[in-house]
């Protein structure tokens, strides 16, 4: 198909296509003459993932491209992906983040990546004047250990190329469902423990 | 103190200072003369809470506008706060997510807010090409559940507004940590599923 067929087919406006084609989040058509090319399927889908990344997980445009690098040339093994999120000379400091996985007994290796963020999120609870105290974080965190692990426990092993997709693709896309589903069921929890009955109830 | 203290005091640079009173962030200081003003602890901590929830929430000026402006204006009771985040009126069509919801079994209100965002989270999945299954976002929703129950039962109930704060704050600065401890414990169980051992276990 042409770019116009594949904008229509995608949703996807032609000039934004063309911005994906240069930043290489999609791969070249086939060349059909100077200044056309043919497109198939194969850039629908892509089309389709690189929307989710952008307009849902709320990605940039350089994360989205460094995500598709590592599903494009997977690392050979689940370990080797596992060692992208390492860098073992990063010495950054993280005080409140290493003593709570201290405290939680994890094992994880020396200078992941997620350690900087939950120091930081660590850190604006601190500042926010708020008292959130260390057991509630702690008990916070054994029932997100649970959704983590059931995340792992589902990642495909047929293929290392799937299972990279699924763990990377997976990491971004289920996030925001994550969060929304968290408030969706503070609204229930809050609801049965505030005695408040639901302003319009659709028990059928 | 003067505004170049509480600059000092807060990290804050006095022209975001400024911008901060402008936009409405920051209660005014008590005037001393035509052009300066004295200002006190309540607004070194409402700075700090305002850069935790710009930082490391990710939230814009206006949203954290409107969470002040409900922190500073508590609803009467925890139910009328839950009452901001439903719109009755709200047709949108949420299909995927109401039909997760009743799966579930979750009773909630009509037009609850974080059924739109969750509709789109699952749009997104559906987009990827990824295949994750129902019966995977449903066991995903049951651990998810699990935290935001341990997040509603944690809400202090001495007071109206304690309980308001908590919960308006709590919600946005608990949202990275809990993304930030979800990666944390994925490499956790990513070692322990696929065998590997951290590159520098610091087992002391």
């Amino acid at each position: 198909m042409r770019i116009s067929e594949l904008s229509s087919r995608s949703g996807v406006p032609v000039a934004t296509i063309k911005y994906y084609l240069r930043e290489g989040l999609l791969h070249a058509g086939e060349r059909t003459s100077a200044t056309q090319a043919r497109y198939d399927d194969s850039h629908v889908e892509r089309l389709r993932l690189v929307r989710a990344l952008v307009d849902v997980a709320g990605l940039t445009i350089q994360r989205v491209r460094q995500i598709l690098s590592v599903v494009d040339a997977p690392p050979p093994s689940m370990s080797d992906l596992l060692h992208l999120t390492v860098d073992p000379d990063d010495s950054t400091d993280t005080p409140l983040a290493s003593s709570l996985v201290d405290r939680l007994g994890w094992q994880i290796p020396d200078g992941l990546g997620a350690l900087g963020d939950l120091e930081r999120g660590l850190e604006g609870i601190a500042a926010s004047g708020i008292d959130f105290s260390q057991a509630h974080i702690e008990q916070i965190a054994g029932a997100v250990d649970r959704v983590s692990e059931i995340e792992i426990d589902s990642v495909p092993t047929e293929s290392g190329a799937a299972a990279v997709a699924y763990s990377v693709i997976g990491t971004e896309l289920v996030a925001p469902i994550i969060l929304a589903l968290r408030r969706v069921a503070h609204a229930r929890h809050a609801y049965a423990r505030f005695g408040d009955e639901p302003t319009d109830a659709s028990s059928a």
